[in-house]
């Protein structure tokens, strides 16, 4: 089964994973509506602000699935970042004339914010 | 495309999601592999302490994207819980035999552990 939503999404994916964020950028619609745990995210300079920031901490990443059909991907992947060793995540992405136009994620907060914690001598 | 995984993963799904986890159980593997935000967790005895107690307190659910293959399936779901109103969570499945033997889960904590300590009057 062909799926242009996860063509989208993968690209997506290697790009950011790359480190290249801003070829990820080029994947996203100006107006992306993004739920991620923190809450709801609209516009492509609010996810900029969210996703941007990730990239730069992250080490290492590995695509664990990757499933998609017509208009939805949904992925789960494990990241390596510098104050977490393993940070897995999962995107539901949903793409409209080529670009993402919604993305869900997943992952859990609570080892970023004891990593922060821990930094900030609490 | 058919996907036994999937049908296992989605038997699965719709027990515990409705309340009837031990009927959920019935689609895991006594060995079953489980790695969730705390770390892994090994066999069904492992398994059921760590999903039987979220199913208690569970108030609600949404399966949001769920996909698979002849082996894999990937869910992506939201959750109400008596602590944390929206609790979304994602599910890399495994099957062997008509049983679960591995499962990954992504959750975010960090509403967890702020509801508990809110609870603790901390």
């Amino acid at each position: 089964m062909t799926s242009p939503a996860l063509d989208i999404a993968l690209a997506y994916h290697h790009a950011w994973t790359g480190k290249d964020f801003e070829k990820a950028m080029t994947h996203v619609a100006d107006d992306i509506v993004c739920h991620a745990p923190a809450g709801k995210l609209s516009g492509a300079e609010a996810f900029r602000g969210f996703m941007g920031p990730f990239t730069e901490i992250l080490t290492g990443s590995n695509l664990l699935s990757a499933f998609g059909d017509e208009t939805t991907a949904l992925l789960m992947y494990d990241t390596a970042t510098l104050p977490v060793p393993s940070a897995p995540g999962a995107e539901l992405v949903t793409v409209r004339d080529g670009k993402i136009v919604e993305l869900r994620i997943v992952f859990d907060r609570a080892p970023f914010d004891a990593a922060r914690a821990a930094a900030a001598g609490v």
